[in-house]
């Protein structure tokens, strides 16, 4: 990972803007920018260099961890230690202003700061500025999302294998995490969805007591982390003999899934990447249960921008990384989804994740 | 789970209180408060009444899960339908007050709810007021923790079944998350620690993909939630042919620990619980070697009020349920840590976690 480059990028964009430094406080920019992966620390970025606080838990792993960064650790806690550090440089002209995440920083957090802070320094809202460049991977990003799905398919296949009539939710969660760990999974990226029977029609029916019963479909959406980045798959699958109107719905999400994949390509909007899916299931009767956006983008973390969804106006660039995922829900019956990851590319984008999308029944 | 009585202690405050109303925005306390368990909303309680604000991805399930408090699907966003709702109501009074979680909301939501709320309204920083009431836990939440903890030390005994030299950690990690799910676990309550040789002096060392070698501690520290409560608990494993340091040091940190457990009891400061095992340390020799805090709360969060450290001054109260975890770190070597949650009785405490603190080789 090219810690530099991408503190390089941060401090060019401080240049042209109205912060002296950024204050960084959300742990996966952390990781992004320095590679800690603790669950405690700031980053400070300045023109001068940067510089990483945290406190006497994470001492070894932040000197063996952050690259491109200056480590201190706090005796008291990491705000009141970059409170110390700016008093101490005596952070400078009147004006010296400090930008925090606005998007991640606590109400609560930001008054303590304000209290510790040298009367030298303001503190300025930032927008997600860190979030903007994560949006589009690098290579070494890029390569490493690709390993997670590859290693989060291999889920759907074990769960293929165990789910059957009788068969608790959970049984079958468990099998698929077993497989993630004893491919190399540092965790979950989100907590296992098994959802069968009329539980299918929960757009986040996490894995429950539940037994799998026949005459419905299981929605199953999964994904590991895997060296830091996520992987995020649905498939749905029928269990027992096909009822007449399981099929029809099925391929409508089907074709809307493949719809918005087609459209996927640099220069368009998010937007137009929904509606494409949206269309497809309009024109099946199923607009009004096509009832969330199509997707978003995943890396380090599982939810980032872009939200793709109705009437945003995110540009696609290549690098970018989406989930592509229209579903159809009806409360009480059940609930269909389709999701893959695919990566914008310069003509048009790559499916990332390897699963068949044909209609299966087990 | 008596959430009527839980809101009912919330609006009682809210008498006594500037606050005109709680903007509840903390999803476990949202949780503690209706029983909605999903991962989005916004609960707005007041003497009338309380309503609680999703999208439409939670439509059914905020239906079945919400108690005690009306539900609105927001069309947009949750925060507008808040803020619509607030003006609908006239909103009164000039000065009408609304009291945000400030421990949580971050700067940018409030920026916006700045702007969308009616003039009359004013958005005034509220402590940390459910987490101080989550701190007692009621008589559900103890059987529930007990359950959880009852769960959590069958992944130990799995451990230690298959921890032995040449296995890799996050295999032992991974049977011990099959554990998990086979007793009914929904999730892990923290990535498994399971950090062998010199990563045991790391106190937050997740499981890797290195080979446990003999001749050095593991520290396994590991936790799983059952029905929305969390278990944690530490041991420490010595692996191959004992060295003569081990057991000495293995036998302060057990003393430490027991004499913490000793300590606990209703009117006594946690500052004081954790000089108990501090004391024990210091007199060993190994003082600075515990270089974190003894203890933290624990319930719905795995980390929740009091923190069981030097000097803090929250008075222990019947009903707080802790964990007493003292640890000793020699960097590059290795690390010894042991764990157990208890809760805070009339006359003293219970010691929740079953497991054997022997000095175990395997």
């Amino acid at each position: 990972m090219n810690f530099h480059a991408r503190q390089g990028k941060l401090q060019h964009h401080l240049v042209s803007s109205r912060f002296d430094a950024l204050l960084i406080s959300h742990l996966p920019n952390i990781r992004y920018l320095c590679g800690f992966t603790g669950s405690a620390g700031l980053l400070l970025v300045e023109d001068a260099g940067s510089v990483f606080f945290t406190d006497v838990r994470y001492d070894t792993q932040a000197r063996e961890e952050v690259r491109a960064a200056k480590v201190v650790i706090a005796r008291k806690s990491p705000i009141e230690a970059v409170a110390d550090f700016l008093g101490k440089k005596r952070r400078r002209s009147k004006g010296w202003s400090l930008g925090i995440e606005s998007e991640h920083f606590a109400v609560a957090e930001k008054s303590r700061l304000n209290k510790l802070r040298p009367s030298s320094v303001a503190l300025k809202d930032a927008p997600a500025i860190v979030e903007r460049a994560r949006m589009v991977k690098d290579e070494d990003e890029i390569q490493r999302i690709r390993a997670a799905v590859e290693l989060g398919a291999k889920l759907f296949d074990r769960a293929i294998d165990v789910m059957r009539p009788g068969v608790r939710e959970v049984e079958v969660a468990a099998e698929m995490e077993l497989t993630a760990r004893r491919g190399g999974a540092e965790e979950m990226s989100f907590p296992t969805i098994i959802a069968s029977g009329p539980r299918s029609a929960l757009p986040h029916g996490r894995a429950s007591e539940k037994a799998i019963t026949p005459g419905s479909f299981v929605v199953c959406d999964f994904g590991v982390i895997l060296s830091g980045y996520c992987s995020d798959q649905t498939r749905t699958v029928w269990v027992g003999g096909v009822s007449k109107d399981a099929r029809p719905a099925y391929e409508a999400v089907r074709e809307a899934q493949q719809a918005a994949v087609a459209a996927v390509r640099p220069g368009i909007t998010v937007g137009e990447v929904d509606s494409a899916a949206r269309k497809v299931l309009q024109k099946a009767g199923l607009g009004r249960h096509f009832t969330h956006s199509t997707g978003h983008g995943v890396g380090l973390e599982i939810h980032e921008i872009p939200r793709v969804a109705q009437g945003q106006p995110e540009v696609l660039q290549p690098g970018m990384i989406i989930t592509i995922e229209p579903g159809v829900y009806f409360p009480g019956k059940w609930g269909i989804r389709i999701e893959d990851m695919v990566v914008v590319t310069d003509g048009g984008c790559e499916v990332l994740t390897p699963t068949s999308k044909e209609f299966l029944a087990v």
